[in-house]
C-alpha cells in the first residue's frame, strides 16, 4: 500500500503549524476552484509572529532567506490542509509555486532562496512535489519579510 | 429573491468605467477559459488619463496609493464587464488578485495599499468578493503608475 | 485548410531552441493540468549560456531587454513544444503571459519590453497567440538576468 501524506509527514516528522490567521477579512487564505487549490502568498510567519524581517543581500544572507521560504511553504501546507476536508492527503499534486523574495541589488541567488520552499514540496509529496515555479527578486513584501511564497494545488 | 451584482451596483452608486482601451494590439484584456475569466493588470487608469504616478512612500502616500488600488479595480470589474455577455451578472466569484505596488524602500505596507481593490471586490459581489490573494512591492509598473491589480473570476 | 502551428513556425523561419534543462531537479519546466498547460518562469538563456544579465536602463537598454523578452519567449516555446505529444500543433491558445523585467528606478517602459515576448506568440500563433498579461518592473531575476517570462496555454 501507499503511504498517504499525511503519513509520510507524520513519519518525517515535519511540524506544520496551525494555519496562520487571516490578515484581513476580505482576504481568503485558500481558495478550491474545481479541482484546483489556490492559496495566497504566505509570509515567514511563526504562528502570529512576523519573522525573517529585512532583504536577503543585506541584512538577512542566503541560508536565512532559504529558511524563511521552507516557513513561508510550511504555512501554504498549513493553509491547504485546513481548507481540504481530507487534509493533505486530498493533495494529487503541487502545479505551481511563485516565490517572492526581498534583496538587495547585487543580490541575485534568487532561485537558491525559493528552493526552501521547493525542495519541502517534495519532501512532502515525493514525486507528486514536482512543480512550475517563477521566483523573483522585489522591493519589499507585507510587513517588510524576506520572502512571499503562493501556491497551486491539483486536489480531490 | 436575491439582488443581482449589477443591481447592487447600481444601488450603491459604484461608478465603473467603460472599459479601458487595449494598450497594445496583441494583448487582450479578459480572456475566459472554461468558468475562468482572467483580467490583464490593470493601471489605476482614469479613462485614457494616467494618474496616481509615481511609488507609494515618495512622492505618494498611503492613503493615495490605496485609491490608486481602488481606481485599478474599478478598470479589472470594467473589463470583466465588457468581457462576458452578461456583464458581471455572470461572475460567480472572485477567486484571485494579485496586486503589485511599486514602493521606496523603506515602505512595508503592502498589504494595506492593495486592500483598496480586495475591499471593492467585496462592496461589489459581497461574500462572493472573497478571494485569495498575494500583494508585492515592486520597482515599477508601466508607465510609470503606482498599482497594477490582475485578477482572476469564477463565471457562468 | 490550416497551415499548422509547426508548419507556420517553419514557414516563417522561426528558431526555437532546444528545451533549456532544468535549473534545479524538484522545478518542472512545464505542466499540463487538465486543458491547461503551465510553462514556469523562462530566463532569457541561450543554450546553457546566460545571456542578458543586467538591469535594463542601467547596462542594457529598452532594445536589448525587448531582445531578452523574445529570447524568454521562444524558451517558453521550447519547453511547451518538449513538454506536448504533438509539440506546439497541440496548442489552441495562449491564455497569459507574465513579463518580469528587471530595471533601473527610473525606467518605465516596462510593458515595450515585455511585447518582445507578446510578439512572438502572435507571429507563432496568429489570432491563438493573443493572451492576457501583467508586465512588472522588478529588482532581479534569477542569474541576475534582465527578463522572466512565465506562461499559461489552452492545450489538447
Amino acid at each position: 500500500m501507499t503511504e498517504t501524506h499525511e503519513a509520510r509527514i507524520a513519519r518525517l516528522g515535519i511540524q506544520i503549524p496551525a494555519a496562520p490567521a487571516l490578515r484581513a477579512a476580505k482576504i481568503q487564505m485558500a481558495r478550491k476552484l474545481g479541482n484546483v487549490l489556490y492559496v495566497s502568498g504566505q509570509l515567514p510567519t511563526i504562528g502570529s509572529e512576523l519573522s525573517f524581517v529585512g532583504r536577503v543581500g543585506e541584512n538577512l544572507d542566503l541560508n536565512q532567506a532559504k529558511q524563511a521560504a521552507y516557513r513561508s511553504g510550511l504555512n501554504v501546507l498549513a493553509q491547504a490542509r485546513a481548507a481540504l476536508p481530507g487534509g493533505l492527503d486530498d493533495v494529487i499534486s503541487v502545479v505551481n509555486l511563485r516565490g517572492f523574495v526581498a534583496c538587495a541589488a547585487h543580490f541575485t541567488q534568487i532561485a537558491e532562496v525559493v528552493n526552501g520552499a521547493s525542495e519541502l514540496m517534495v519532501e512532502v509529496f515525493g514525486e507528486a512535489g514536482a512543480h512550475t515555479r517563477s521566483a523573483l527578486g522585489v522591493t519589499n513584501m507585507p510587513h517588510g519579510v524576506v520572502v512571499e511564497i503562493e501556491a497551486m494545488f491539483e486536489v480531490r
